[in-house]
């Protein structure tokens, strides 16, 4: 990329994706980021004024892209059983999770740490989760397939009730051999609750 | 302590948690805590093969005496409300974890990192706990408060549903403003579940 064109965030985040692959969040910094798009450090400060926020804008594009969006797919389905699909809806987050833990570890581990940091950007990615979760809370409410609760609340404590499967301080425990079965007395336990 | 008297278990336990208290875990060696108790290495690596294994008998020890036994004393007691019972054995669990987090931080931090390595010992923790729990719900089976469970099976769900307010991978989070709102909320919908 030539510094003619203008940088926009996207751009930035693709190549700053790439460096923090390359070189790992520890060793990277802003200028290599700048070098990679052929840009001044000063003008790559103007959009992302330190390493930490630069790290943080690409997990939370990573997030949206890997596991919001295509959750966001399974929770505007309509028609057929809301409990099938808040089933699949956990199933995919798990599964996702657990593919990325150990088939892109860098920008899981990335992820983690950021995790313990950005506590606003990943309150907000949760949230997004958790009304995702209360949608379908919604529609099972509607259909009687659940019992009447506060969705928000309801969709918050099931997604509190399973972070032993999707929280990533807990990712050396989903290669664990009795981690599905684990998964499906907790998930038994919780639609007793609900249904 | 001279050595001429015998070196009981207790006594080498008593001396390296002191040891590991001072100096903390990275920094202690059996060396050290030979010292401590006045005896030769060898006559300590005799007991204790590694740091490794020290570290593991005082965090068991430890984990014991806080945490199994106040809540054994729980656990045993018979009459009255098992679901009443059920929620004192957690809430006690909670606020004792989270006491030490705060005002025992060296040996909890030294949990934590146990917890990752001594995976049996930990495990055999972890059953212990799930085993009193069982017998909670099997009091309230019997007295009708609860439904018709296979006990360890929902012992265990309820265990690993409450992960991230008694798990020490999640401690940061138990300074949270809405933390005792989020486990009232996973509280009742278990209870849904189990009644």
């Amino acid at each position: 990329m030539s510094n003619d064109l203008p940088l926009t965030k996207e751009a930035i985040l693709d190549a700053a994706e790439q460096v923090l692959r390359r070189y790992g969040p520890d060793k990277t910094s802003v200028v290599d980021v700048a070098r990679a798009l052929q840009v001044s450090h000063g003008t790559l400060y103007r959009h992302f004024a330190s390493k930490a926020s630069l790290r943080e804008a690409v997990t939370e594009r990573w997030l949206h892209k890997i596991i919001l969006d295509p959750l966001e797919a399974i929770a505007v389905q309509s028609g057929g059983s809301a409990t099938e699909r808040l089933r699949t809806w956990f199933e995919t987050l798990i599964r996702t999770k657990k593919a990325y833990a150990i088939n892109d570890s860098e920008m899981f581990a990335m992820y983690a740490a950021v995790t313990l940091d950005a506590v606003e950007m990943i309150n907000t990615h949760v949230n997004q989760l958790i009304d995702q979760i209360a949608r379908i809370i919604e529609e099972g409410m509607k259909s009687q397939e659940f019992k009447s609760f506060e969705p928000i609340v309801t969709a918050r404590a099931i997604f509190i009730a399973t972070s032993r499967f999707h929280h990533p301080v807990h990712a050396k425990e989903w290669s664990s051999d009795t981690i599905e079965q684990e998964f499906a007395s907790v998930w038994d336990l919780l639609l007793y609750g609900i249904s």
